[in-house]
């Protein structure tokens, strides 16, 4: 496995040549492009990593999964009278849609979904962001730290997503106030991780919703299917497709450049590489997690 | 004239029992529906009205006509870089064709227009607001006041419009801060004025530019030209089609129930019902201003 | 008035620099670019006019006015059953709008409105296109023909009307076949008439529905006030409003480069260049309106 | 296998109960709603089923899985030159998202996608009918006939379809004439055949692209897993989110009320149920196929 994944981080580290690296707010925009990481751990406990797997880095919406994990373990599938859990077929941000359908979100991992998402924890958490790092804390088994420069950065630069809370909240979509959402939802957005921290919150969707890391029962077989199958469907923004089909695991990706992904019934990856291709996954590592199941024959297809 | 007026009042009033006061702010929703009043002045001075004439109500939207003259006597075709000047055949408040058309709004009538006008506003006057209130005393002929209750109201239910201002910032088609921009807005279309009063204003517009109220010309004769033209293909939301037909002036409408129209080279006219059709428009006043146009043949067409 | 024309095809000839000839068919793409006709009809019978004023063109857009005047004389107010008449603020082929809106379309001058048109037709005359050819040779003076070659051309590029039109009766908008309502659309549009020709027509809605050329009644002035107010508000594409305020007068234009417009209570016009600009009105054609109106205040605004 | 078959078939029978059987044509309107199969075949060569496991019926949009097949094994990747592969997001016959998209469309498995595959046959095979008939034959192990009347109906109330193609021609996206496609099209959509025979044809994709029906290598490794992915992502109109969570395996259904599903290294199913819920998937089917990976922890996830 190790030789694996060196090979891996040899052959895929200049597909991030071909992307870019995010730049609409500095604290991204100034992230050497040239980082990469890659860390695989098993559900036997066996932890294999390459490059630099244990720098922290912005998490973005790869956050959007473990909001979606939070509201899940308390709410069930009561969740899903407050959105929809089906791809959207739009970028990320898009009003167009949530226009015609009425102010209700496609899903969890398009940002308007994950603000309903923010929403719907305040009625859940005294503290959502303080719960959102604990959870992570115990998942990861170490410290998830909200980056207080990127937070601020995401609000100034956060006018599209405040369009949203307050179109959504103008259908009566949204309880709570526009400005505690959107300020929750910046600092999740900007919590630090580590791939190798982030390959062990995965874990527990392989494990059908008992985390090997904490030993604790956060969801049910049923619920943990259900975030495995909308990260296959929605979790890689309009390339749901395209990652299906090269990868063929239930992935989440971030702007910052990581992305996580589930082999159900065997192990838990992260990929770190910032530089992004046009559909604002990370180039690399779409390119090292395809070259992952096609050596290792694990694609759930 | 006078008797004409009578009849209008007495046969249209009756329309208003067909529409619903607009409520969704308590300012508003109290108004009594069965309020009429219409003014008719000529540009040789004449004054003709029916019913409560001198009672001021919310001008609500009909504030976007004085909002797009402040702008327009400023910076003259220059504006047009900032905005169109078409038909939106959308809802007033649609972001769809909005994000279609990458934030910039159709035009000065729909909402998002009229927010863009007031960012625009920000940068031609130290004091917009006292501005707006300023051309509309002189104009109108008597002071023009902000009615604080109704523009409290109008920012607490007005997500839609923090929407549309967020959503073309994050196009950056707004410069100013968006709650500068949606305050503004929201005391603009609180202002309460008569029938009377704004049948005054519209003089400037039948008069090609010069105020044979002020004294003063506020505008090129192409610049009122333009003005007449924004209102009669855009001035009655979702209807201008319908109100080209039937009454065949420039019109321009608010929920507050007010009508004014442009009968060039001749009058203006500003008519009074609170209940409002399907379209967002006065029932009875459109009634009233069809029958004007049928009565005394001044359509434009 | 002679002499004014003159000026304007002096200084308005030059605008089609601008433009581009439509070259989806040859018979339309081979027309020489320097064309250049203007012709102006008055209710009183004076006929003045400059260029090549009595070669006949492809008239294209501009039948669906005919088309219209047919429909409405017969079925009056009862053909707004079957169609809008509000600016469509979209593209005048899109498909987009009539899925939003059931397949119902907007107004009968974007092109699903006038198939519609076409198939009320059907059930109104036993020949629709005589019942067309007729009506025009009466009230243009002299004959109008169908170009055969331009209609089979139009028929072989006419795949987005020919999803129009199975579109709408997908939604049981179109009762007459398909292939039928297309073959005589496409006759219609392919029609040829001079500007001279397509002066004369207007008079009749410059005299609100009794033809000076005919001396027949053919709608009633509420009718000829419609058919004006459709022009104004939707008859040259997206650029409606530009004209409303350029022109400021009942305008419909072709892809042949041709644009009739009508001055109520005094005068048809017809101006004939065939480069368009880029919202597809003729570019020499909109100039020399716009001189023509600013020079004789002759605006209806 | 046959006693757990028997149950699913008991409970979920009663499922039908809330669909409603396609009725936009007699021949599939007709249909007892009572029908009720489901077939599963292993890579191993066991066979079980309940129901009416041998009765023919209308494949309907199943067939698109075909199309794709028969296209991918000839052109392979260059296939998506042609069309996209992300989730759509909107109805299956939309034309709002082609119009967006400069018609291209989505994915194979909606209504335009389908029918540019069936275009690209065209220049693949000499009679792409006869092609796909020899093909379902063979990995059916029986006859695929069409129904003659069933295909007629479908080519008469065509008319959304001819829009879609009519459409994407005008963009030049297809490239044999309009008929022929549709023609094609509506053939292929009318062939019947058996849940035993569906089931059949499921195990080449189970197996990676060889075939232990007909013993033929259809496609690569990477092709078949292009096929499973595409119908997970897109196989189920607007459901597929909900498909990937409760069924959890690649599917495809049709209005006839049959749906496909593979699980990879294992097993080809079909279950038949006429009556649709209101996403247009076979109500019992979804249930039935619910049931069957509940009990069985054949999910994919």
């Amino acid at each position: 496995m190790n030789e694996l994944l060196s090979r891996i981080a040899e052959q895929c580290r200049a597909e991030a040549d071909n992307g870019k690296v995010a730049n609409y707010i500095p604290a991204l925009a100034n992230v050497p492009p040239e980082k990469f990481a890659l860390a695989v751990h098993t559900l036997q406990g066996e932890r294999y990593a390459v490059g630099e797997s244990e720098e922290a880095f912005s998490i973005q919406s790869v956050s959007k999964t473990f909001l979606l994990a939070l509201a899940l373990q308390e709410m069930g599938e009561a969740l899903w009278h407050r959105l929809g859990r089906e791809p959207s077929g739009n970028p990320f941000n898009s009003l167009m849609q949530l226009e015609r359908e009425n102010g209700v979100p496609r899903n969890p991992f398009i940002n308007a979904g994950a603000l309903v998402v923010c929403d719907v924890l305040f009625d859940l958490y005294q503290d959502p962001l303080l719960a959102l790092q604990q959870w992570l804390s115990e998942e990861s088994g170490s410290m998830a730290l909200v980056d207080p420069e990127t937070a601020q950065s995401e609000l100034e630069h956060g006018d599209r997503n405040a369009a949203l809370v307050h179109f959504m909240r103008s259908y009566g979509r949204i309880n709570h106030r526009a400005e505690r959402v959107l300020d929750f939802y910046c600092r999740a957005c900007a919590i630090k991780m580590s791939t190798s921290q982030l390959a062990n919150t995965m874990l527990i969707l392989a494990n059908h919703g008992v985390s090997p890391v904490s030993g604790k029962k956060r969801f049910t077989r049923s619920e943990a299917k259900r975030i495995n199958a909308v990260m296959l469907t929605c979790g890689t923004y309009d390339a749901a497709g395209e990652f299906a089909y090269r990868v063929g695991l239930p992935c989440k990706s971030g702007v910052g450049g990581g992305i996580v992904a589930v082999i159900p019934n065997k192990m838990g990856l992260c990929v770190w590489s910032p530089p992004l291709d046009q559909t604002g996954n990370s180039a690399a590592g779409l390119a090292a997690l395809d070259m992952f199941t096609t050596e290792t024959g694990l694609s759930i297809f």
